[in-house]
């Protein structure tokens, strides 16, 4: 057992959600949470840039001694996770492996879909991930950037964002998906709007697969925090870049928590 | 005179409109560009952060030797133009005044409207620029950030471009703007766009109005470029992130010019 922090981290505030459910399924665990939201978005970005911005905040996050590293970010998972799992000495989870096999053990007929940004699509990280569980399974893919924006403008339920859904969704609906993976920590944020354009829709919210996936590794690895059940466990929140916008987005993706977004220059 | 280049820069490609626009009116000028797309969009980022970005950028331009910076970026133009007068030892100027100027040239009745970042309306510089032309003269601030996105995914003669034209334009249209500052290089190429909604507006495009004032302050100081009419500037193009979509955006913003971009980070 352990009573090190884990450490969490995005690209921006997406994953707060993801730091949200892990609270809530492991409240006693201390955790470090870091948004890059002054090199924010990382979906649009080369593959080289992902990875050197992964490495500076992983090797931050290990000076803070973290006992294992949440990689929230769907683009950074999809380039950084076999390279950062190599080089560092703690755990590392990213959330494609979690959407993948929650995906395929949703046991819906057809080929699972997939949204998410530029940068995740073209590394075909979850065809890969979910063929590795289910090699006959068809997988499409869709690059869904514009959803980014209109979540972050809080055009969650807006005509806007309904337009966009059938602009990204419908051709893959058309081709039979019925299991739709989120694969970008924004998207969870749309669920109502996809509902309304495709209500026979499975979304799979990455965010909440990938808690488990942190409870199983912490139980196997023998490093949980386990104490007095009553205690909560300290959150630390940090952000590259402190703007007039964030404390909204933090209050939408990670409800009204009263944990400070505080200023942490990584690095730029 | 000088054959020193010209140095531009901008938070991404849409500056290229600028770089396009200069170099057809001074043809013999050399020019840099610095695109720093692995930190794009600056516009919401806080002035700290952008003022930070846009001093590393342009002391580099600085040790290259131009004999003049131009902020092609409407958000670093907003947040550090004034900064960069007073530090650098070369002439400095930014998009806003320029299109200022221009709509108020324009002579149209009613209040000057203005759509840009949250970053550019939030630090109120083309409201401040306008007054100190026209001290009368009511002007409408909306932020437009979708804009930016759906610029750069090519959805540019879209219902979904109609829709947010509608969704940013249209209360100031309602109450009576028919001049409108495209206050963000990327917006000019939504003009059409926004023309089939609004077919009554006289739209601004600051990149082909800072290209004059490029002229005139080479003139004033003496440092243009004279020489055989007919010899044609040299135009280096740097960005500091290389992605797969960045020779769709440069083609896009910059027509189909055969200068390369090169890759050079320079912080971050």
């Amino acid at each position: 057992m352990s009573d090190r922090p884990i450490g969490i981290f995005d690209s921006g505030v997406g994953g707060l959600t993801v730091c949200k459910a892990v609270n809530e399924l492991l409240p006693a665990e201390n955790i470090i949470y870091f948004g890059d939201t002054a090199r924010f978005p990382y979906g649009t970005r080369s593959v080289e840039t992902i990875v050197r911005y992964s490495r500076e905040i992983s090797a931050h996050l290990i000076s803070r001694s973290v006992k294992m590293i949440v990689i929230a970010c769907n683009t950074s998972s999809a380039a950084a996770l076999d390279r950062l799992r190599d080089e560092l000495p703690v755990p590392v989870i990213g959330v494609i492996d979690a959407g993948a096999r929650a995906a395929c053990a949703r046991h819906v007929a057809g080929p699972i879909g997939v949204i998410a940004t530029r940068a995740t699509v073209g590394s075909e990280s979850y065809v890969r991930a979910i063929k590795k569980i289910d090699a006959g399974r068809e997988v499409l893919q869709r690059q869904a950037t514009l959803f980014v924006t209109i979540t972050e403008e809080g055009l969650i339920d807006s005509e806007i964002a309904r337009l966009a859904a059938r602009e990204y969704i419908g051709d893959m609906h058309l081709r039979g998906v019925r299991t739709l993976i989120l694969g970008c920590t924004h998207f969870p944020l749309l669920k109502r709007a996809i509902l309304d354009v495709y209500p026979d829709l499975d979304l799979v919210d990455t965010g909440v697969e990938i808690a488990h996936e942190v409870r199983a590794t912490l139980h196997k690895k023998n490093l949980e925090n386990i104490g007095d059940p009553s205690h909560k466990g300290i959150i630390e929140l940090y952000a590259s870049d402190i703007t007039d916008t964030l404390q909204r987005l933090k209050n939408m993706f990670f409800c009204k928590n009263d944990a400070k977004i505080e200023k942490l220059i990584i690095s730029g």
